[in-house]
């Protein structure tokens, strides 16, 4: 009996599959992790086990934004002190955490869930969008509130994907009279010419800033 | 509200901490690993979860050389066609994959289970040893079994820890009349003397074998 197609355990087995269907681990990395949760007391475990099973049963998604959150509306939502009528459109969980880890924004997000992806199959249907315009309308309609006071910032990634998702949603709010506008793209602080890439700073040289000493 | 040391959700929290308490995976990556498995069905989240505990609460060990099995004795133990006089001494598990995936070995193992290391405050005693001993004197006891028809191979790691393990049950052995090998030491088959280390460039000269063409 060798070990090319079988595992000492049907159970070590199974769980070396099931590590292994996480991204980026293989099946060595799994047996490896595996191996490691053997080793562990039977608790941590048991509480390793329950944390991913919690996250997935009981997570919920705020009512406003899609961002994840523990209640029906986020913290961020539910901050008053943040200006609501600037909402930063972005496609992942993990993109509000990144802008929020700069300390540079006080407006609010929304998260799309994905981006138009005719390739992969996803859809305007498959993201809020629709959740989106309709916050947009209730922001144009409230009393006392001029549109252009409302602000849509599109943090989307750079790709045909990303540009596809924006110019979507941009005709749908375009006629509300909204403000709209996405992140500015150039090189990065710090960087040297001599390593950007051309797309980048040849962009970088069409949208110049004013220099401001 | 800034994510730099807090979570949008504390059930997200819980999980990245639990993930990132697996050897080789970091915050980031442990986020990334979440964020996949929120967006996978439930019933993949779940039977991931419930193989990693099946994993720990229902393996077990087999009685004769402690390797993981889903039986009292493993499937190389209770192998009759296997060579049961002659048992590879190896640290964990994995060490037993490897060897059977080669595919060169009839004999049966001894997994120890870890290495004798006074820093790491593994002693003899927190080893599978004692158990050792015992199955090489109950098969020197046996009748019409030579003594030296048993062979003990050490197949340990090349470091101080594995030949202090090696050497420390060699003494305990040593006197039963057993023959003890050790596993072949040598450049790489395939590899340049040009990038071998001195220390194994050196053993292969001292441990030379004869040429047989």
């Amino acid at each position: 009996m060798a070990y090319k197609d079988k595992y000492p355990s049907v159970l070590l087995e199974d769980a070396v599959e099931a590590i292994s269907s996480l991204p980026g681990v293989g099946k060595k990395g799994a047996l490896r992790l595996a191996l490691h949760l053997l080793k562990q007391p039977q608790e941590n475990v048991h509480h390793f086990a329950s944390a991913v099973n919690r996250l997935r049963d009981e997570v919920k998604y705020c009512r406003e934004c899609s961002m994840i959150s523990d209640g029906d509306v986020c913290s961020i939502c539910s901050d008053r002190s943040r200006d609501h009528r600037t909402i930063c459109v972005v496609e992942s969980v993990r993109d509000v955490m990144s802008i929020e880890n700069t300390g540079q924004y006080r407006g609010v997000y929304h998260v799309l869930g994905g981006i138009i992806s005719p390739i992969e199959g996803i859809g305007p249907s498959d993201l809020t969008i629709s959740r989106l315009v309709e916050r947009v309308r209730d922001m144009v309609d409230l009393e006392g509130n001029a549109p252009s006071d409302v602000e849509i910032i599109f943090a989307l990634s750079g790709d045909v994907e990303g540009e596809t998702t924006a110019f979507y949603i941009y005709r749908q709010i375009s006629g509300l009279g909204v403000r709209v506008s996405s992140i500015a793209r150039g090189l990065g602080f710090g960087d040297d010419l001599e390593y950007a890439d051309e797309l980048t700073l040849g962009r970088s040289i069409v949208n110049r800033q004013e220099f401001r000493p």
